[in-house]
């Protein structure tokens, strides 16, 4: 096979400290990599500069990853269908609510056999209700194989090269295989499971057991019962693909993308940060996105309200009591101070 | 069925934490438990009074839980073998190495249709090298079934009712329903699974991972590094039940006695916290207990010693990595530095 041209679509900061793992890989192995990564930046002024100039001048994406020098094969290109056209491996890792619009472009301009994967955690919300996965997004526009790559990866760690784990699902593992040598360094380690898509569930739901994790913090509960949130919320996961998405295995659960992912989410992520503040403050959630994330939107609640769309069209929001607690609270139909109330009579439990 | 008596042996801060639960039980529940609930007290002198007295006077164990009132038909017992001669269930719930010697004296002295449920976490060391499960050593000296009840449970968090979870294994899952009756209460929520010696090993393991987790915190690694050490550890804990305790399911590990207390202990326990500094100060383990636990001892470093015997003998501990490389730190034969080193090319990322 000649070496493969790999791209990535997105330059923010988890697209930044993925470039420079690919653009790294692709210098240390010329027969499997072209050198030349292409990166899709959309174009912005910095101090009067663009940013694609910086990046391609400087090496460094200066707004989303400053301090990090990206290796010289990584190119910045502010138009999407040049930065894809020839590549053989796509790696998506843009905000969710950009793909489609990408891939209509892209779409009728790729190669044939190009293939994709996608590092971008959350769904897309279904006309009409609903989720869709960003890989079958991905799939249907473009008509290409889509693997999911998740994991605890904060992205300013993996940029510093502290050491972690990734997970890679892939139907095809020969792909996987392929895609595991785009990504694995010495300290960036990927296990490949067949089983993609709760690979890419795992990485949306996670920020509603955040959520809740969030709430049990600033009610004030203790590690005992922040540990049974996380729990629960687990179970929820794993019995969500069962019923949403059959065929799943166990064993993904315990992969990066599964526990690991959701403990460090659960720990240290913004949704749990706001969530806290909302059971603290009594503030909206959007007065909280407003003054503790600068207008950014979080994950957790949005997804938790899609999520109950599905579960409330099987008449299922019983048997998930923890993600429909999640969505009450936040649509404040239920006070927050009755969480721990919904999970008292738990099915886990009886 | 008369009503059962229960007898807790052991009124440490677990102790005394579980007598009030179950005592709680006992007063809701007559027509299923005896309301008197004998409590075993190793018996000491509080401020020139007898502990035992001044539980049985004023309801509270100023010793090891202070400022919680314990159920009027709690009755602390100073001698052991008066506190179990009528039970029809043993609640095990003191440090491990004195349950041997306590079983001794017991021995011939019960109830013929006695059972017993062990909430030690830790193992005990076999003569000659490697470990016994305290279940094994209940079942071999009093010729009785023993269940494990383990779980995220702070002490003093259950005690002042902050809602939680834990698990029961138990093989006999009517005598696990009934010993879900002793426990369950609003607050304190149970799940009954037959894989009693996973559930048992859980408890005991949990430590070996929360001692690399204190590592890594101690080394200045991040959410993501940490997140990977916790689940490693959590896949060497499944392999090792696999190699050593062949027969546990997968689904075990998700119980509150699987990753929810592994996760607390990760978080918040003492293992955890002495490690951490021992990464940082590069003082011996002894040294810190001596500094940090007023001499009390961590369960950490010597059961990855026994578990490293128990490795050695079937050379295995390239299987194991986490394991063998808490175990070599803590001995000084690696340096603490090189942990991630011994985690880079884990079985798991091949």
């Amino acid at each position: 096979m000649p070496p493969q041209k790999v791209c990535v679509i997105g330059s923010g900061n988890w697209g930044s400290a993925i470039a420079k793992i690919v653009g790294f890989n692709a210098e240390e192995n010329p027969e499997l990599f072209d050198l030349e990564v292409p990166m899709w930046v959309f174009e912005e002024q910095v101090n009067g500069r663009k940013l694609t100039e910086i990046i391609n001048t400087d090496h460094e994406n200066v707004k989303y990853l400053t301090g990090i020098k990206l290796p010289q094969g990584v190119i910045a290109v502010p138009d999407v269908v040049e930065a894809a056209t020839n590549a053989d491996i796509l790696v998506f890792v843009l905000p969710h609510q950009f793909v489609r619009g990408v891939c209509e472009k892209l779409k009728g301009k790729l190669k044939s056999t190009a293939t994709a994967v996608t590092l971008i955690k959350g769904f897309e919300v279904a006309e009409g209700g609903g989720i869709l996965l960003i890989s079958d997004v991905i799939r249907q526009i473009l008509d290409i194989p889509c693997a999911a790559l998740m994991g605890a990866n904060i992205a300013n760690e993996v940029a510093q090269e502290n050491y972690c784990e990734a997970t890679i699902g892939c139907r095809d593992m020969q792909l996987g295989q392929k895609l595991k040598s785009v990504f694995q360094t010495k300290y960036f380690r990927i296990v490949c499971v067949q089983d993609e898509i709760a690979v890419e569930v795992c990485g949306a739901l996670k920020n509603v057991v955040a959520t809740a994790a969030g709430f049990a913090d600033g009610l004030g509960y203790g590690d005992n019962t922040k540990a049974a949130v996380i729990r629960l919320g687990l179970m929820e996961m794993i019995k969500f693909c069962e019923v949403f998405y059959p065929g799943s295995k166990l064993e993904t659960f315990f992969e990066s993308c599964g526990v690991a992912d959701l403990i460090t989410t659960c720990y240290g992520g913004r949704n749990r940060r706001v969530a806290e503040a909302f059971a603290k403050t009594g503030k909206s959630i959007e007065e909280l996105e407003q003054e503790m994330l600068q207008g950014q939107k979080l994950q957790g609640p949005p997804t938790a309200a899609e999520i109950n769309y599905m579960l409330k069209s099987k008449k299922m929001e019983d048997n998930f009591p923890l993600f429909t607690a999640v969505h009450n609270i936040c649509q404040s139909k239920v006070p927050v101070s009755e969480l721990i109330e919904c999970l008292r009579n738990h099915p886990e439990h009886m």
